[in-house]
């Protein structure tokens, strides 16, 4: 463990900050006070929040912030316990503000040099746009006179009032933000201009009236002239704003604690509006969406503070900053790269120029796609700023799965735009490919998303309102936004592709349909809701239709890290896979052998599946036998295939695992059929017998054979056939069908072997509960195995174990060890059982409400926090593994474990597989890379806590 | 412990025992040699038999029996080992012999004074008749006539001589029986005699030449005139008996060791055929049957061994040998007495009398019905013979069931006496009442019977070929053969009820009837196969048709053995009851509280299900509500019942816990519906519309109704209905159901409280699997019970606890007794989870399987030894209950603690209650006296291992 300076009790520490004050308190104590800042950044985002606390700390790093100060934390929380602002608490703002009016120069309310502050909510988690801001604070009748004089700018003055008193308006009183837009609309048509920026001062002085009307109208006050009621009721609504409805879901999205409250941060206003050597921007150290090593951004010149990120005009690059403005640029370019170095990763900062002087408003780390957090990662280890294991711990394993989602086809993809198919690019916002049925509304995404409909939202553009659209989206299209619009930020932290400011495309919310000029200048095209489109967020492009998908192989950043990993990791990795197909990609992905083969899954191809019901169906064993001589060789050529495919690594073939009828029709489609069957006989019976002799036999015959059907899947019919007759009982009660599999088996692996092929068979038992069905199984296996080896006069490497997926089977580890080479913890099953959890059933019918919350007593209380088939459940399910791990060793020490159920790829689940010291574990191919990073995670967090593993609980 | 003498190794031991010097090996050691061989005992049956050792008893008690040696068992676990007889051992038997000729004075194969001898089996388990016996062994040619001179009486010694070779010829060269019977049946013809003892010497000598023919031409050989060769072959015979079918059967059945062999006693023959002072009988200490303590037992004048066994000829009651030979009947009344108190046990004695003296042949603990078992384990402790203790573990709980099987009722049966369907009546061999379909063939009774028809077994006798279709059937009849026939004796070890010897039945089996004469003298009556009777095995009377059957209360004895159980159990014992009915019956049997009453069975009557019907279809809270409203009085009536019932006395009650669509119709049989209705009005609508308005209108309104149905059973549908919605599940997503019946509940109990009726309901959440199911419904549950007792003013002593059936409730027991007061285990559901065995599958499909042995490369291997769904399984699901029994304690040390599942009335399973220390179990009200028994046997055993509740495995 570091040795970490004692966390100060909140309770002792001040209830405000001037920004350079905070730095002595969380630099306090022993060693140097830059280290113990660094050290501490926890504990003062926790207090200051994210944002306070990199103001506090850029500040105290000499870089040019607007002074100003921080409301800590603990005020919010009080305001909510107490129901009512904290006493005095307006009192000390008011005490401190004095001292950044001393600095300014200018003093809030007074008429000559007015000081206007910003007043903004940071939370100790970033909570982009959730929560509420107000800008301008400070103005009345009077201090905008006193603005307009000491700027010589009586249009930016005005201007800023009506912006102040709009957002004012809008977060402290409640009035709709239309209201206001109406005005603004009115004016722009009885002016005869279009832009706002055309509006000149009498102008918008006018409108400054028209918007106190609406607030007197709406509230029945006048607005606020008072600066310090504007000062109180503004942080009022920044500590409310913490628990509104898109706040909250958030946090829920998040999984971010609901009771920490946010921080207020008070800051004297900057202008990137008040001229043409005014600018407002934000820029990453880094692309935040490839990696690149690049100043990456955008800006819009005399603009202010919301414009840029809200969206509502296209921005310009960063890049062109060095032409218009190239002492900023400079200047910008210099202080970036020190937050950077400072904080030891990318940085997402936002500036403001006032003519000319260039201001950094906020620093934090830098929110990125997974592909960029790779390539960071990996290079900033190569570039020396951080070591190999923080480089690995950078990256969050669950996140890698978007950069192995599935891209469209290229040559797909150009036939579709050869066909004329490409309807417009946009900006290339958040990577990856979406197809899915247009809907232009949130809350239609949200519900058809939720019955499982594949839908792309269309938005002109996108605000915190819609996260709840967005999340069950398969992705966003917006008209206008850049690549730090709402939608951009919130779709690369999803990992969902997003097309942005695709601004050929106009949107008629009325007639629920888009338009996009067509490339010829043929009328323009109309794309109506439920169409299906296509985006890809890679490249901007938008086509009409559905395009092939194809899967992308790792890049060679994430080969690097994955390498990297790998030397660190001792878990192994494998992967399930029932096809060669499957085998290679999983091979290519870093597997190293094959954890689980249902051979099921080789049963359900077009060719196979009458032979399959020829020997379900078969009244005796003689017909069985006939039927499973047919199957070796469809078998034997499966398992030559997997061999192939990873020739030298082991492959894990689990023996017949369902119930046999889910390889019949369903019952209900029989007796349709039996029915249009007898309908056609009685219709045929009409006619004269003899024209309609061979139609009646053949209809006949169908009859009496899906009537046979019927009888058959009747007689499998199981109440519950999860816990029926599968898995090993398949095998005993039919023990030919073990032989048939087994053979199939070690006859391929000896064609492999006399090609130069090392096949290295791990055959497994499912479903065992008691060691003598083990033992059966195993006495048939042994006697197979050994004919097969005898014949072919060849030794193969092989192993026997089994399945622990039945609770029993975890309680008599040490019993069933005795017989298993290995153990293969089938997690599914295993939580099924542990939970009596039919997943079928539980996941549409209860675990959701478990999940939600269920109703007690009028209120939602959650039962689950997590679910238990995506991360594993250490504290039940978990105690059975690690019952059957010391077990499992006591009989057998050298005995392989590996976990094959879903959880083999969920990080979690991984770590405990680590902690639990398993061999490996197993997941689906595209999840590999996940399992490798995340086993390299929990050896780098077990070395931290001194390389022992210790149990951790949920 | 006992001290108890080292065990001798059999190694060491002597090959051959005579009956004289058997004891001095098994008294040997410190201390009193009596007591010294009674600690023995079962060794000396290991080693010599059942029958050897009671032979070298009696004879060291002085009883006269007729002289002999037994060759032990390790002589037949050698003959399998080594495939044929072990070297030396004819010489060692001849060479003992030659001590018994001595005795007896004659020699085997000596011509003028022939020794003969039976050479029978022996196991240390009882295995009756179904190994192979021979007797009059040392006839051939030369000895008969010897035995004819020296008894005076050649007819004697040629009916000996041609029984002899029957028997061998049978047993030891593989001849069918009926070869010899025929050539008896032709004799008697050609002779125009009826009875076998109307023969004359000339005729059975003429027999004895037939028999050598059927020989001769059977095995090419001449029947052996060696003696020697026909004691040795006939020794080798009993050995192979060993592993005949139907002792394999026998053994399987009575969960007999397979490896424990048989040993052989060679006995010199005495003879009850010899003349009219000669005789041959059975006969108990007690009654069998009844307990009574009299003499008890059936002889045959003139008669040999096996015949009153066999039930040939039905013999004379034993009372009636004081008239025919009173000197007899003194001699035998005290040595049997004399054998009761030396075993301390009932004595079942075979005895024969060889012209007026007395021999014993064999006296073992005598087979009883469990009414008898009852008695006479309260008279011997009432005569001081044995201890309490003792006492209390001469009964198997099992067994007491058969004392609470239903009966017939009176009035039932002598209406239908007096409705003339009184067919015949026999013995009263075996107590209880039994309905079923008239079968005469064993097989099929078995086939049947298997298929859970119910079926009794008519035959002229039983022998032990027929036991496989006894077990199945429901009870038997014999029309020949008494109280100790092979079927009475078979019969009563079953608890089957029996009427044996009714003599006035004809079996006709070619056409498969029987015939019982009219009472009137009208024409006979013919009963065909197929028919219904109902049977009493209490009285022996035999009714047409099926009898309406009542359920037995507690016997005076029972009651007396109960009340000494419940001086010694400290294990709680409740009954599982959901009416008052139920309760009531349990409370007579001793129940101390109700421990699971399911509500949902109240939910199941007639009147309720269209209410419940109502509230599942409800399309909302609303009318949900008002359907729960209608539910209230209802459930508040049914506790008011219970409590009422068990006043004073706790009970608990599990909340609703199966899938609500158990409460709904089929889906096939409302699509039937559908389509009939649809039939029907497409009918209707071929006629004038105006004629059949009202008719299409109300098929309409059905057809909709029904379509409805059909929608909702498809929602509620599930894969697996074991573990989807149902338990606690329900209430957390419904939580108004819960609402109603904890209301429902304590409304109950403060409706009782008023009136003086103590109610202790202990309300208990279903499948509980994580403390936050358990917190949820608490908090429903509180506020719910709080609001009840609130609004009556008054206070009820209540409980809440949770069921443990669900693995993970087991795992993380500590967290849920932090909330429950109380946990019931619902070992059925555990028990499927922890196997994953739906037991409504598995019994079908695979548990027979399992239980019968699985093929295994050609042979019958098996899985199970015990079905786990009644006899529990300690090391799995034994496992997880002593886990969550131990983590509960250490959470809360005064949590209450029992059992609900079935495996509360298995005695095996009440023993591992006790061990793990619970509170109670809970069975069904008709097993509460089985669970009272087997709780104080636990407890005595307990004791017996020094007070110490150590685990004992399977």
């Amino acid at each position: 463990m570091k040795k970490v300076p004692a966390a100060m009790p909140q309770g002792s520490l001040p209830r405000l900050f001037l920004f350079e004050e905070a730095h002595k308190f969380f630099s306090a104590g022993d060693g140097d006070p830059a280290a113990n800042l660094a050290r501490r950044r926890d504990e003062m985002k926790a207090i200051l929040g994210g944002k306070g606390a990199g103001l506090a700390e850029m500040t105290a790093s000499g870089v040019q912030v607007p002074p100003g100060l921080t409301i800590t934390t603990a005020n919010c929380l009080d305001y909510y316990k107490q129901g009512k602002m904290p006493e005095g608490l307006l009192a000390l703002v008011l005490e401190k503000l004095a001292k950044v009016e001393e600095t300014v120069g200018r003093k809030l309310g007074d008429p000559s040099a007015p000081l206007l502050v910003s007043v903004r909510s940071g939370a100790k988690f970033s909570m982009p746009g959730m929560m509420d801001t107000i800008l301008n604070l400070g103005l009345n009748s009077e201090t905008v006179n006193g603005l307009a004089a000491i700027t010589a700018n009586p249009r930016f003055a005005f201007d800023s009032y009506r912006r102040f008193i709009q957002m004012y308006g809008n977060v402290v009183l409640g009035i709709d933000k239309e209201e206001f837009e109406h005005c603004l609309s009115k004016l722009k048509q009885s002016e005869g201009v279009k832009l706002d920026s055309e509006l000149s001062a009498a102008a918008l002085k006018s409108l400054v009236a028209s918007y106190k009307e609406v607030v007197l109208a709406r509230t029945g006050k006048p607005f606020p002239e008072n600066v310090q009621e504007q000062l109180a009721s503004a942080i009022e609504a920044v500590f409310l704003s913490w628990n509104n409805p898109r706040a909250i879901y958030y946090r829920d999205l998040n999984k971010i604690d609901h009771n920490i409250g946010t921080a207020v941060t008070v800051q004297s206003m900057v202008f990137g509006n008040l001229d043409d050597r005014s600018a407002t921007g934000v820029c990453f150290t880094r692309n935040p969406s490839t990696g690149e090593k690049a100043l990456f951004g955008e800006y819009l010149i005399r603009a202010q503070g919301e414009d840029v990120v809200a969206g509502i005009r296209t921005p310009d690059k960063i890049a062109s900053l060095a032409q218009t403005m190239p002492d900023v640029m400079a200047q910008l370019s210099a202080t970036v790269q020190m937050l950077e170095s400072h904080y030891r990763d990318v940085q997402d900062i936002e500036f403001t120029v006032e003519s000319g002087k260039l201001y950094i408003l906020q620093t934090r780390a830098g929110k990125r796609t997974a592909e960029a957090a790779v390539r960071i990662a990996v290079e900033m280890f190569e570039e020396g700023i951080i070591g190999r294991n923080e480089a690995l711990m950078r990256v969050d394993p669950r996140e890698i799965n978007s950069i192995l989602l599935p891209s469209f086809d290229a040559s797909a993809k150009s036939a579709a735009a050869k066909g004329g198919r490409l309807l417009a690019v946009g900006l290339n916002a958040s990577p990856g490919a979406a197809i899915g049925e247009v809907v232009f509304d949130p809350d239609e995404a949200e519900q058809r998303g939720k019955n499982g409909e594949k839908v792309i939202l269309v938005r002109v553009e996108t605000c915190p309102d819609d996260i709840h659209g967005i999340v069950p989206a398969q992705g966003v299209v917006t008209c206008r936004g850049g690549m730090t619009s709402h939608a951009a930020v919130v779709a690369r932290g999803m990992g969902k592709p997003c097309v942005a400011g695709c601004e050929t495309m106009r949107i008629d919310a009325s007639a629920q349909t888009f338009t996009v000029p067509a490339p010829d200048g043929s009328p323009a095209r109309i794309v109506r809701k439920g169409e299906v489109i296509s985006i890809d967020g890679s490249t901007g492009e938008i086509f009409l239709g559905a395009i092939e998908t194809r899967v992308a192989g790792l890049t060679k950043h994430l080969a690097q890290l994955l390498d990297m990993a790998d030397s660190v990791r001792k878990l192994g990795i494998r992967a399930n896979a029932d096809t060669p197909y499957d085998a290679q990609v999983a091979r290519r992905f870093g597997a190293e052998g094959i954890g689980l083969c249902r051979t099921e899954h080789m049963f359900m191809s077009q060719d196979r599946l009458p032979v399959v019901q020829e020997m379900i169906l078969a009244d005796g064993l003689d017909s069985r036998m006939a039927a499973l001589d047919k199957l070796l060789p469809m078998q034997r050529q499966d398992f030559i295939g997997l061999f192939e495919a990873m020739d030298g690594l082991p492959v894990t073939i689990r023996l017949l695992d369902p119930p046999l009828h889910e390889f019949l029709p369903r019952k209900e489609e029989l007796v349709e059929e039996v029915r249009a069957l007898e309908a056609r006989l009685s219709d045929l019976n009409r006619h004269s017998r003899r024209k309609v002799r061979n139609a009646v036999a053949r209809a006949e015959t169908a009859l009496s054979e899906k009537r046979a059907l019927i009888a058959k899947v009747e007689q499998l019919h199981e109440v519950n056939p999860m816990m029926g007759l599968r898995g090993c009982r398949l095998g005993l009660v039919f023990p030919e069908i073990n032989v048939m599999q087994v053979r199939a088996i070690f006859e391929a692996a000896v064609d492999c072997s006399r090609r130069g092929i090392k096949a290295q068979p791990e055959v497994m038992i499912p479903l065992i509960g008691d060691v003598q069905e083990l033992n059966a199984a195993r006495a048939v296996f042994d006697a197979c195995a050994a004919q097969v080896m005898q014949e072919a006069g060849l030794e193969v490497d092989y192993k026997f174990g089994t399945m622990i997926e039945v609770p029993r089977a975890a309680l008599t580890a040490d019993e069933i060890a005795e017989v298993a080479e290995f153990f293969s913890f089938g997690t599914n099953d295993l939580t099924q059982m542990t939970y009596a959890f039919s997943r079928d059933d539980a996941e549409g019918k209860f675990l959701q409400h478990y999940l939600e919350g269920v109703d007690v007593l009028g209120q939602k209380r959650k039962i689950f926090k997590e679910n238990p088939f995506v991360v594993l459940d250490r504290k039940g399910v978990g105690k059975l593994m690690r019952m059957a791990v010391d077990s499992g060793r006591s009989v057998r020490q050298d005995i392989k474990l590996g976990i094959c159920g879903e959880h083999g790829g969920d990080p979690s689940s991984i770590a405990f597989a680590h902690e639990l010291g398993l061999t490996y574990v197993s997941s689906s191919p595209y999840r590999v890379p996940i399992a490798r990073l995340a086993a390299a995670q929990a050896q780098i967090e077990a070395d931290e806590r001194g390389g022992q593993a210790t149990q951790r609980d949920k």
